[in-house]
């Protein structure tokens, strides 16, 4: 799956992907009225309203992007009827050819990472018969439990072809409280040999991922916050063969100029994440001009200035 | 919802939880056979099996045990179907009076941890309605992204009195590998104040909690491993008012004598969990002799042997 990612972004030539993040407040008023009119102001009623918005998303971007990167906890807010509308969601980008980014930020002890494995990139063993839950293509993991919380993912992945991006520094704020906390290495007593939590996590990604190869990278990569575009040149060095999920472009800061370092010279390696910026464009003052009912309008102007800024900062 | 917890822990005398985390191995084969034969083999039918296996196991020791941990995993692993039975086993547990704690390990940047509280924690504003998606009474976050990734959680519990056990010390083999790791203090070039990471995250959760507190306890709690009892000694001092959720009693290797230095003084303070040793009961030696057909039965006869345990432990 990193094979038709990398040809994705080639063919589409963007390393962008749009992060299908809805909340009711981006929903615009038309279409929540027509699906409270059918199913009320009920879980139904907003799940059915996000799927005609991302439908809608979704058919004015896919000639553009190589990938999507729906944030699962944006449907789990709407309990089991939004998170029918995220597998709908999945189902529904891959068959415009899109390669899809479960951010879903799982991790758990052994057993349980297994499940959540199995679950969304695998097959469930159900009698004599194999079952697929939900099937991303990509998924994002959160690597606090250390290597038996990620490996059962990283096999499911080997089986199925599919690929991880690990959480190894995050766009927020407070991501520093204890990703950037100064460690010691190993049965080392000197303090001026600390480093940051985040490179030693991302050491370990490149160990993984040098196990897990497909041609040019492995299908084992990071994430790396676009607001901290210093470590990402450091991370970048540290993980030469991990594709870099970069998520906040745009609305959470991120701009096309100060993310050059997490690509590589060849110019792959990173592809960048941009989801209110797109999905809210008709709510941003740039592209007010195309107003509430053309929001898809908005979205797919917004993601052609998003890939020329990127192109721009990378010629 | 932590008074509640302490009143049923109090009442039942037994400071002890089931882990509701079903796989096909461990559902007895009568009830596979009739799930399939309605629904066939498909996640439909696992799911369908899943429930009738969990309501036994409900039905059988609820009267015994003051709260359950479904781990949402063992139900993603079943699609939307599987997630939609977690929801309904969810809902049948609080309707017999037990404390739910959704074993979810949710954490992300700030907008998104608030989606996650919502929908699992709180209400989610649809026009004008506030509706209720998962809403379990306790759900455990993951805090490596840092205090604007856990407090949206806080906020949620804040207004709907329920609460948390954020990770601190995970029971797994390689939960060391990060969070043991030694950690310099801010500004601190001493690398003999070194100390382990998840002391620092005990410390922070221990803040946490001082300023959200129920009446003896705070209602932000923390997980800890039973396979590192040493530990559990150490961040029971760092945490007094936490209570603690001790996993990984029986199957993973915990036992009673081993988890006294969780409680404190006053009997209170933790909650040990066991999953597989109570729900897959049935096949052990042990147990043996209740048959599959009777897994509900072990399941109450686990129980009833892990309560005696830990109630020896303390006395």
């Amino acid at each position: 799956m990193i094979g038709k990612l990398i040809e994705n972004i080639k063919k589409k030539q963007a390393p962008v992907m749009v992060g299908l993040d809805p909340t009711m407040k981006l929903v615009p008023e038309h279409i929540k009225q027509k699906a409270f009119a059918e199913y009320g102001e009920t879980l139904r009623g907003a799940a059915e309203a996000v799927w005609i918005y991302n439908k809608g998303i979704v058919d004015a971007v896919y000639d553009l992007v190589p990938a999507v990167k729906p944030q699962i906890a944006m449907y789990e807010q709407f309990g089991v009827e939004g998170v029918a509308v995220y597998h709908k969601t999945v189902e529904y980008c891959k068959q415009k050819g899109l390669v899809v980014v479960g951010d879903i930020k799982r991790g758990d002890i052994g057993s349980t990472s297994e499940a959540y494995a199995v679950g969304h990139l695998g097959q469930v063993q159900i009698g004599s018969a194999r079952c697929r839950g939900f099937d991303e293509d990509f998924a994002t993991v959160n690597p606090y439990l250390g290597s038996d919380g990620v490996k059962p993912f990283i096999e499911v992945c080997k089986q199925e072809k599919k690929g991880l991006f690990i959480l190894v520094k995050t766009s927020n704020p407070s991501s520093g409280e204890f990703q950037d906390r100064l460690v010691l290495p190993d049965g080392c007593t000197d303090a001026s040999k600390a480093r940051p939590l985040y490179e030693l996590v991302g050491e370990q990604v490149a160990r993984w991922g040098a196990d897990h190869m497909g041609q040019e990278y492995s299908y084992i990569g990071a994430v790396v916050g676009a607001t901290y575009p210093e470590m990402g040149r450091v991370l970048r060095e540290i993980m030469p063969k991990s594709y870099i999920l970069v998520p906040a472009y745009g609305a959470q800061g991120g701009k096309g100029a100060d993310l050059v370092h997490f690509f590589n010279k060849d110019g792959l390696g990173a592809i960048i994440s941009s989801s209110r910026g797109i999905i809210g464009a008709y709510q941003q003052e740039k592209y007010g001009k195309y107003g509430e009912q053309n929001y898809a309008d908005a979205a797919r102007a917004a993601v052609v200035d998003m890939r020329e800024d990127i192109a721009q900062a990378l010629r």
